[in-house]
Formats: structure tokens, sequence, C-alpha cells
């Protein structure tokens, strides 16, 4: 039971935890500083981790991962709408 | 053994996936976009997914937590330094 309530904690924390960034992007309508690549390479990787969630048949992993991949989306897709048109070089 | 080349995958893009942040900041020294509370929220969640990772007994959640856990240290380090002395309000 503990263990459960700490699994979720680490799970809320990471699956939201881009929302700050979003909300920033959103809130300044500015995202040059920002790495998209970060939003990209992280999207990879949740996808990975749900599947290592099925594997492993716990459910706290699949889910965390699925809410992160939707945050992630919607993370990248304000900030290719902000960088839109920018000649600058993206890390 | 699929499976865990799969764990070693998903933790590979995840656990370094602030590292183009970290790179677009070091070669930019600008950092006014990012969110430092998502570096903070991130960092608070890796540490319990450690922890719930020892729960499971996995070498796999709980060194790619162990590492994010550094780069976000680094992260936020950078960040704080480069926002060092400005006025404006952080999301």
């Amino acid at each position: 039971m503990l263990w459960m309530v700490l699994g979720i904690a680490a799970a809320s924390l990471t699956m939201f935890g881009f929302v700050p960034q979003i909300i920033k992007m959103w809130k300044t309508h500015s995202a040059k500083d920002v790495s998209g690549l970060t939003f990209v390479q992280f999207g990879l990787g949740v996808t990975l981790w749900m599947l290592y969630g099925i594997h492993l048949e716990d459910f706290i992993i699949i889910g965390a991962n699925a809410i992160s991949l939707a945050t992630l989306m919607i993370a990248l897709g304000i900030y290719l709408k902000l960088n839109q048109g920018f000649q600058r070089k993206r890390v």
C-alpha cells in the first residue's frame, strides 16, 4: 500500500513534469530557448517505457508513461507552432 | 533478453532526455523560456521512482532514475546560473 502511494506520487510528478513548461510557453508565447529534441527524445523513451510496463504488468508504469506521452505531444505541438518560420538552428 | 534491451533503450532515452536542453542552454547562454519548475518537479519525481525501483528490485528503473536525477541537477544549475539576477516571473 505504501509502495503503491509512493509509485503514484512518483508517477504524478513525472507524468505531469512538462506541464510547467507547457504553461510557460503558453503564457509567454515564446519557446526559442526550449529544446524540441528533448520532447522528441522523451516521447520515444516513454513509448518504450510503456511497453516495458506491459512486460512487468505494472499499471503505474503503463499509465504514467501514457499520460507523459500525451503531455509531450502537447508540448511539442506548442513548441513547433511558436517556432514556426524561425530560421535559427534548433538543438 | 528482448525485454531487457527494450528497458535499457527506454531508460537511455529518458535518462538522457534533458541532455539536448542542457546543450541548448550551454550553447545559447539563454534559458529565459525554459521552465525551472519542470526540472524541480522531475527531480522530485525521479527520486520517488528510484525508491519505487528499489521496491520492485528493478535495476533498470533504479539506475535510469539515478542518472536522470544527475542530469536534472546539472540542468537546474545551468538554468539558475543563466537566470541569476533576472527579475522576470518564472513559471
